[in-house]
């Protein structure tokens, strides 16, 4: 991935400190944590300005331009976010924050837990949607935000965004919920369940506390990402990319490697087991497990979606299999029920879930005319 | 499984042993080998009426009745095969057979290797479909059948069936393809990968010669069968039977199972792991990707199947994820431009690919009538 033009260029992280606790879904409590983000452009006199990016599974606060230190760093919305793109910075003030029990500074299983002086590692609370969103808002006290103009996310990320418009629907005028869902699929936790699986089975997991070892179960977190990896892309993009294709000219009749496809994923997984936590995973995985904002409302979501008050930009990709467009429809219809003002887009995209992370043009298009549209 | 009244009853597994020297496709000889197999129903006296069945990745030669020493024993596909079922053993002479390679008696990784006197673990040879359908026209010889009435198989069997069609075509007069494909998609390949990196990566595969060590790798045969049981059973299904449904009744916030799902995965997964053959599991799920008819007709799949003479039945079933109907269909339309009489069904069913092993009734009652208008 390369800046483009229009990079906002080299940014810094930031780190806020908390020192109230904060009481947690699970009846567990956070004495204290640390917040790590990034903002993006000029937060204006009124405040009115503010754009809250949620990260998905493996994403974090670093959501666009490049760190000093590695020219490589490019955020993961770089394509959206900056000087002139879909989510201006020139209009708007962006921030992206890393989520509460993740890898990337925020306080989570690898930091130190200041009662034992040790890594948090099995001891560390799990977290839920609405605990991240609950810290977001302290988040967004701090930095003197009292409403967002929108919240959004990709994913997961769609998920906070959503939430964001339920729990806090006072604090945001547009959630942004793309190629997301109201809560997963009984195939979608089988599907995390078997990543996790491979972690805990992992002999270097140790129960968590991999870190005392000096070790990392690398070989679990490896196999997690490249299952993960099938299920963000379609059939059809695999089809396009790789097909078929031998890596060596010719089938080998052995334990390794004959298609590209396998090559890829190969590479995918190593690359991930090299810097994610696995313990992160585990939290992670759980708390898209556990999103279901109906689950207090007997199942009816319309009834729990009677909180909002936002606007709503709805997206969906055509091939996308992990969060299909019947998915997200499923939050269409009780919106508009509700009688809140609903855009809806479907996208004809090859590339399945991951399609999110790209810059399609009608996608950018219609995130662009959306954005140009939120007054400030 | 239990069954049924029409059930063929008590049956006992045979053993054949070849000594002719068997050349693979991968280049390696198997000097000498056993097939274990059963038979259903008899012989006429012009060999007219055999149909041989061939099995899938977890599949084995008992595919009908019950062994003596187990009642709950009962075969695969017992509910389509025995007296007055839709291949009928009063009329038709079945034979199943365990593939050279598996770990239900028929010569492969967990046998001794004469050379060394120790099990063959990690020096058994990769084995193809063409390897099976060679071994098993081997069997035939022995048999006194010189043609099939009827070859058939799902998904895999599928495969061996297809190949039966195409280098023994004049051994077999009707080739019968269910929930199959010609080929894996680059998806299919990427999951079967997943699968065995889970093997390998199990610290007590010992490079596939765990049998010396007197260890399993169960926990990476495990992996590999949670994840496939999440590709035999469609969303739908899964949906269905088990939906967000919680183990506990509540969320436990924990590493554990929360909801249905999880649990009947880990069941699944650790029934499997306690008598399947890790061994077996990647050769044959390598056997799976390696099939592709066209390969050696420059990827041309009309001009592979011109070698067929037999009349087909192929049929797919409408959830199913992992070959689905347009996959089954890449290989009507090739047969019917070659001139060859095709039925194919494509059936409505919630059960993804496992609806092969069910008795949905439509799909049974167009089984019943193709195997009634079989002459023998």
């Amino acid at each position: 991935m390369t800046t483009s033009a229009s990079s906002i260029g080299i940014v810094a992280p930031q780190r806020a400190h908390f020192d109230t606790p904060l009481s947690l879904k699970s009846g567990g409590v956070l004495p204290a944590y640390d917040l790590v983000y990034e903002t993006y452009g000029t937060l204006n006199a009124t405040a009115s300005n503010a754009v809250l990016v949620c990260h998905a599974l493996s994403g974090s606060h670093h959501v666009a331009g490049v760190h000093a230190d590695n020219p490589k760093s490019v955020g993961w919305w770089d394509n959206l976010v900056g000087p002139g793109k879909p989510l201006d910075t020139d209009k708007f003030f962006v921030i992206g924050v890393n989520n509460l029990g993740g890898c990337y500074g925020s306080t989570g299983p690898m930091s130190i837990e200041p009662a034992s002086g040790k890594p948090w590692g099995s001891r560390f609370p799990f977290v839920t949607v609405e605990d991240w969103v609950d810290s977001q808002a302290r988040l967004a006290d701090l930095l003197g935000i009292q409403q967002f103009a929108a919240v959004l996310g990709g994913s997961l990320g769609g998920m906070q965004a959503l939430d964001w418009t339920l729990r806090y629907a006072d604090r945001v005028r547009h959630g942004m919920v793309i190629a997301a869902a109201p809560k997963l699929s009984a195939e979608n936790i089988a599907f995390n369940e078997v990543a996790r699986q491979a972690i805990l089975s992992d002999p270097t997991f140790h129960g968590g506390d991999y870190y005392e070892y000096g070790v990392v179960p690398v070989s679990g977190l490896r196999l997690a990402r490249m299952l993960g990896h099938i299920t963000y892309l379609s059939d059809d993009a695999m089809a396009e990319k790789f097909g078929r294709r031998l890596r060596h000219g010719e089938h080998q009749f052995g334990r390794g490697v004959d298609f590209e496809i396998e090559s890829y994923l190969h590479y995918q997984g190593d690359k991930f087991a090299g810097f994610f936590d696995a313990n992160t995973y585990l939290l992670t995985t759980k708390a898209l497990d556990y999103f279901d904002p109906a689950y207090a409302y007997d199942g009816n979501l319309q009834a729990a979606l009677a909180r909002a008050k936002a606007k709503f930009f709805i997206a969906s990709f055509t091939t996308d299999w992990r969060f299909s467009p019947a998915r997200s429809q499923e939050l269409v219809f009780p919106l508009m029920h509700n009688g809140l003002d609903v855009t809806y887009a479907e996208l004809d995209s090859a590339a399945g879930h991951d399609s999110f992370l790209l810059d399609d043009p009608h996608y950018h298009a219609a995130m662009r005319a959306y954005f140009n549209n939120i007054e400030v």
